[in-house]
């Protein structure tokens, strides 16, 4: 059986002042009025029902998931007591799918990116499905790059290893991390370099027999914990990405490459990639309302019923939310985490 | 006896959206704790008691005067039907001030100034009510212009007239409304020409005498109107400045160099001329925090709780207030109005 694993353990601080520690970037509306964690769920629509859908998220946050997902069963959301990355994510999920579904194959993705359109992304998984049930491959998407991004990992695709449904499947060379803006400008006209989006297609059979070789204490010691260890467990482990700890190491690693738009949504500088721009370039995101003269290039967020006002400013982030107003130069969205670091001294409660 | 006029009247929307039609600049704490109206009535302390203190205010804000100023007895505020500028209401209170004590001097003065510091201002005043009951005159105070602001009017003064408690005393050649930037610079280096600062002094008997002469008929309507009728005759009134109505007509007008601190805090990005910056040059008015990263020349301001955080912007304003946030370029202040005539289609519930 088909089952998705969506990874909400998220807790970024790029998103300030609409994130907060209390309610990270998934569980928030930023791309349409549904928070991404919600339209994460509402992308598998029709390929996995909401009962095979799993969540793994953190300890603190099991309201919002229920929130921003009321049909989740409550024994879908698989709580992780600390955030360690996705290695551990994916080997929580993997020892729960190994005692419900042993045959089961997953789908793996993050609960706060923007990926469409809708059809072509549930073509591409079912095509992904296919490949790793077939092949026991661990089966990764690729996004063709649009511009010589250096805030992404990159995928160097090997040879072609031939169709499936209709998407050309390749073999992967190596994961590459986030590269300098002249590498970058290689990799985006090298035309075999693609984005590294996170998502990930596999049979619970062979993520468990990567996760046994190369991270092999892990799956044992999940495989052990009932929920009542898993704090104990939780406290020892090391941070590490799935990406890292299994798929650069892996032999068995296969690429489908995508050219659908996509986004990890990284800084709200990144909202002009999948939100629509008014006359001006003006993007408004949230539900807040923009009125503006003579201002250009701008993104906005904010809460409904909230006027932002901007005058002769071009090519500023300003969003408002929860008590606190954001101004920023668009150039400068990831100096944001400089503002939090601030205020966990000063004001720990507005973080 | 002495009293002091305070003109409250103004309705200007160039602070939105901390001021609203319904809660006017002199209503706002933006040069300190206290509203402007309160610091103005607080600048008089020690020379006009409080029972000899008028208000005129719009119908629209009694409760607002109270709350800025609860010493005030009722009967001390005028209340203007509607808004007709300054020459309507220097005859209202003339009239009141003839029914009270027709022997009475007046220090006249806007509810919406910044004016420091307080000693030299009440010498200044008190020189002032010396020169008005002594020779008749209206007498006006004029700033020493500390730069070629194209934003004030100006003052040409004449010959020396002599000297009262210190301060030397001036004809007035004529009144000059806001300059051009090549004649502002001229009028900066001259000498003798100051910013004409909206503050009179002059006895009943004079102004009510030059009211006579220069505005007959509103003086006889405002003379017959009792309370009940001032709406109807308010309704009849053209909208004039007493600068223009009388001061730029009358022949006994006297000005009193003054070279202390003064604004009429005009818009937004006049604060930086009443309040002291940061290292970084950053303005924060109001009573909410600034968090900022590489942010320099910006006028700030927000209520007690809330926080602006700025990262790599310079020269901006940034308010937040009452569900609204304006960004607006430091230059560009004057053009808040825009975003006001927006809201009045708009939205305005807002404005």
């Amino acid at each position: 059986m088909l089952y998705a694993v969506i990874m909400a353990g998220g807790s970024g601080t790029r998103f300030w002042p609409a994130s907060r520690a209390a309610k990270p970037k998934q569980f928030l509306a930023v791309h349409s009025d549904r928070s991404l964690l919600t339209e994460t769920a509402d992308r598998l629509t029709g390929l996995v029902p909401s009962e095979r859908i799993l969540v793994v998220g953190s300890a603190d946050h099991v309201e919002l998931v229920h929130e921003a997902l009321p049909d989740l069963p409550r024994e879908n959301l698989l709580c992780e007591p600390v955030g360690r990355n996705t290695l551990p994510c994916v080997a929580l999920a993997s020892a729960e799918l190994e005692r419900r579904d042993p045959h089961s194959t997953q789908i793996v993705l993050p609960a706060d990116h923007v990926i469409e359109p809708l059809e072509a992304f549930q073509t591409t998984l079912r095509a992904a499905v296919s490949v790793a049930e077939d092949s026991r491959a661990l089966v990764t998407l690729g996004i063709r790059p649009t511009h010589a991004a250096t805030g992404y990992g990159y995928i160097e695709a090997g040879g072609s290893i031939g169709e499936a449904l209709g998407s050309e499947i390749f073999e992967v060379r190596r994961f590459v991390e986030k590269p300098s803006a002249e590498r970058a400008a290689e990799f985006a006209s090298a035309g075999n370099f693609l984005w590294n989006a996170g998502v990930f297609v596999w049979t619970t059979a062979a993520i468990r027999a990567a996760l046994a070789e190369h991270a092999g204490e892990l799956l044992a010691a999940l495989d052990a914990a009932g929920p009542d260890d898993l704090q104990r467990v939780y406290a020892d482990l090391d941070s590490v990405p799935v990406d890292v700890g299994i798929m650069e190491k892996a032999s068995n690693v296969r690429v489908l490459p995508v050219g659908y738009a996509w986004s990890d949504i990284g800084s709200w500088s990144a909202l002009p990639d999948v939100l629509a721009a008014d006359d001006n370039g003006n993007v408004v995101a949230g539900s807040g309302t923009l009125v503006d003269h003579d201002a250009h290039g701008n993104v906005v967020y904010a809460e409904k019923g909230h006027i932002t006002a901007l005058v002769g400013v071009d090519d500023l982030i300003v969003v408002h939310a929860g008590g606190a107003t954001l101004v920023c130069r668009k150039d400068r969205a990831q100096d944001v985490r400089r503002i939090v670091e601030q205020l966990r001294t000063m004001r720990p409660e507005d973080v």
